[in-house]
């Protein structure tokens, strides 16, 4: 696992870069991580560019890290090798 | 056009946040925007979150802005108006 734990403005996030061949694998992942958040309610920030995109988990609430945050972390790792 | 003309380190870019109801229909607009990146060879940074998309143009080869970015930009607009 590469994620790293980041602090915006005083909040803990988890944050890791994903690299891809072209732009248009990144977009499908941003989609196949955008479709899990959905059905699991629970969403992250996305940074799609060409080649990589940027997950970063957090729970706004609590301004902070929930253990939900973790176990997103982990099925997105997951996405990334079943594509 | 609500585009700001922004500075990361040293190199300008086009920056504007749209807003949205919900995360699902950021993600539909991430895609829209995509897939004209893709017709067109040119690709921006896409930040997806829950109720907006940022979006920011520039030509990574000159490390600033040329006017294929600012034609991308009003395509964007374009964009944003036929969902």
């Amino acid at each position: 696992s590469d994620w790293n734990l980041i602090d915006i403005e005083g909040e803990k996030r988890l944050e890791k870069v994903y690299k891809f061949p072209d732009f248009k694998s990144a977009v499908t992942f941003t989609n196949a991580v955008g479709d899990e958040a959905e059905k699991q309610g629970h969403h992250p920030a996305l940074l799609t560019e060409w080649g990589k995109v940027t997950v970063t988990w957090w729970t706004h609430a609590i301004r902070g890290l929930h253990k939900n945050d973790f176990i997103m972390a982990a099925k997105t790792d997951e996405i990334k090798q079943s594509l």
